[in-house]
């Protein structure tokens, strides 16, 4: 007979056994959504969910050399512990796709691979910053505030609007860049599906090297740029990405790069991330990440070299893989389009990267609707239409912007969704 | 032409331009003795390497029913973002586990999956402590001490002998349990392959419940238990694993344990391990974990979780693998019972579990040793065997033991090596 201890206690928000710091962390408002969502499907309805900044496997395999490259590295026994920066395989790998890629050579001290790209981030903040040091994002972005919370960070937020693509400019950042140890930038844009200007990124980054001489002067530490590029060989309709580096050489003893395997190839649960930047902060991450154990799995990183080194194979998936989700972000954008022109208040952003689309519901005040989550409630329920407002992503005001990713639904999916949504949109401006 | 970023300044290890707390972070002195290994083989010489706390894939492979069912997942597309908290799929297998192996039925809100048992740890560190609070730990013992520097948490050392196994008394951990918030025990230990007794753990926790039951009545947060058994399923020689909970049920709201299956089934690179214990801990394990992205990948925990329900798969192989890591451990205590029968200052601690034997040569202050790394140094220059102090764990007392790590080596070349060790021991006898 086994000891029953199913019934301990459950946690409570307000339990004061545990520390501070968890006893402050916010859950994430995506899951909430996601549980409302799982409770319809349970019930049998079906819902065209934009909520996951995920891919469904169905709709979105890893590439096939990619997954018979794990085959491989398992049955050659590739089973125990990698070196804690990385196996050496997929470093120079990574040293390959970069200087191939983006035309920066970074020696392999800079280059340092994990789990995943989120631990990537936490070990970026985990290096740089101390208790009541400030970082600077700009929202909507992902997550900033929690690592800031996990840090006791002080974080001081830019809010961007549509007319800037929701990216900030040197003018809004510029009041805080002189108290400024971290300044996080993400480009393709999770949750907006915006890149940012080359003139603009630019501007920012010869402010920051400014500053930073300026600082060394007064022998101050530096402000560092996190730059979450994770999306980058996602984008659509010209836009081309650019990185801080390529734009101000300047910058690369500040710079910290966030990438990996998980949004280009498909690949969220595979856990295959990588840092690249500055050896100083590089080494740094390394130590967190070794302790913490954030490692990405050793046969995996052993294929992901193998993989990112076949380019005719990446290159040919990547090809499809932007096809495919530029079709859906197209779908979705025509359809608000149409909608937009057949005079409704709904607007859409034209899909430069990643795999999210930025739409607005202008519906605030209307039919009693008083903020972007009652909107997307409605929307919900009456459209089957699920969506993720801004609030999600750190934006205070309810001004009717929304995230919708499409890597778990399907062009007819969508297609099928949108005269549901332009329906529902009617029936709100008729109860008004 | 790439932008030539190679000549990026190096670290240095004071580095003011990083955080506080990396600066402080010590790199591991395993990995020191590791690179100096690396180049003995790199110029040709063979070594008996018993330094790594880790498995060579050609002496100790991964199951192959494990393997297969990684194989199957993957090509069953199971390559998405897993639950935060772990496929549920794996936390059942696991609460399947812990109740058919171990006697205790936990409810799943007290079961979280992470990319190995490093990152339970630290979780466990961050859900618990402030900076500032407390934690007690024993030494010899696997780095608590970074742990700790990394959460700003002071340290009370409680330093165990040969004598107790190597294990903490409660009367040695009395004076500091008042004051404490967590408390760090590790059985079977790494670093010395011994085991805690029953009666010795049955008094340590019933003081903990104790001490809660005061600190209850007087508001105040609770001491935590910290019962890290990742090496749980290797035991030999008849020594039984017991565990906090099946000795004092009341310890269960108090205890998180640290598990997985890195060391089981020789699967340290395959990241996957697991926290169990009290859900209002756990909860807040999870939050942290689901931050930091220390997530097991997905195909691996849909393949854990078949392969722990294949009782009779994973316990052939467990039989086996005891054996192997017996028959290892055996024969290196042997061949020091060997050379102290014939009066040298050797001994060896009788293997109870995990992959490692306590060795002690006793020959500081012989042939000009005055540390136990200048010993481990002459054994590897001289004999081409490397062992790790316990200095490496902590221990701060030139006290001559050794951890003796068998996952990388076979029978034959410990057979091969011992004489070698004999003829050496001799040479720092003969020298004084």
């Amino acid at each position: 007979m086994a000891l029953d201890l199913t019934s301990l206690p459950r946690p409570s928000r307000d339990d004061a056994t545990v520390g501070t710091m968890v006893r402050g962390l916010v859950g994430s408002e995506i899951l909430r959504i996601a549980a409302e969502i799982r409770e319809l499907v349970s019930k049998g309805t079906q819902v065209c969910n934009l909520t996951v900044g995920d891919f469904s496997p169905k709709e979105f395999p890893i590439p096939d050399g990619l997954r018979d490259q794990i085959g491989t590295a398992l049955q050659a026994g590739e089973t125990n512990y990698p070196p804690s920066d990385g196996v050496l395989e997929l470093r120079q790998a990574v040293q390959r796709f970069y200087e191939r890629a983006l035309g920066l050579k970074y020696p392999l001290e800079g280059i340092v691979i994990a789990g995943g790209a989120r631990p990537i981030i936490y070990a970026t903040y985990r290096a740089v910053l101390d208790p009541g040091d400030v970082v600077v994002y700009p929202v909507p972005s992902w997550n900033n505030n929690h690592y800031a919370h996990m840090l006791g960070a002080k974080s001081v937020v830019v809010t961007t609007d549509a007319a800037s693509g929701f990216m900030p400019t040197l003018a809004q950042l510029e009041p805080h860049l002189s108290t400024a140890r971290l300044l996080c930038l993400c480009s393709p844009l999770n949750p907006t599906g915006t890149m940012v200007d080359a003139g603009a990124l630019r501007a920012i980054c010869e402010r920051i090297v400014e500053e930073n001489r300026a600082r060394e002067g007064r022998g101050q530490k530096p402000l560092i740029l996190m730059y979450d590029h994770i999306y980058w060989v996602l984008s659509f309709g010209g836009t081309k990405h650019v990185t801080p580096v390529e734009l101000v050489p300047g910058i690369a003893p500040y710079t910290v790069f966030v990438d990996g395997i998980s949004k280009a190839f498909a690949a969220t649960g595979v856990r295959v991330g990588w840092g690249v930047g500055a050896p100083t902060l590089i080494s740094r991450m390394r130590d967190v990440l070794g302790h913490v154990g954030a490692w990405a799995p050793k046969a995996e990183q052993v294929a992901t070299a193998r993989y990112l080194d076949d380019t005719k194979a990446s290159e040919a998936f990547l090809t499809t893989m932007r096809a495919s989700v530029d079709a859906r972000l197209e779908a979705l954008h025509r359809g608000f389009q149409r909608m937009k022109d057949a005079g409704l208040p709904v607007r859409a952003i034209a899909p430069q990267g990643a795999i999210y689309l930025s739409v607005q519901f202008d519906l605030v005040g209307r039919d009693g609707l008083t903020t972007n989550d009652a909107i997307r409630k409605r929307l919900l329920e009456k459209a089957r239409f699920a969506v993720v407002p801004f609030q999600a992503f750190g934006l205070a005001e309810d001004t009717g912007w929304f995230r919708l990713s499409v890597g778990a639904t399907s062009v007819a999916e969508i297609e099928q969704a949108l005269p549901r949504v332009e329906a529902t949109v009617r029936e709100i401006l008729a109860g008004k």
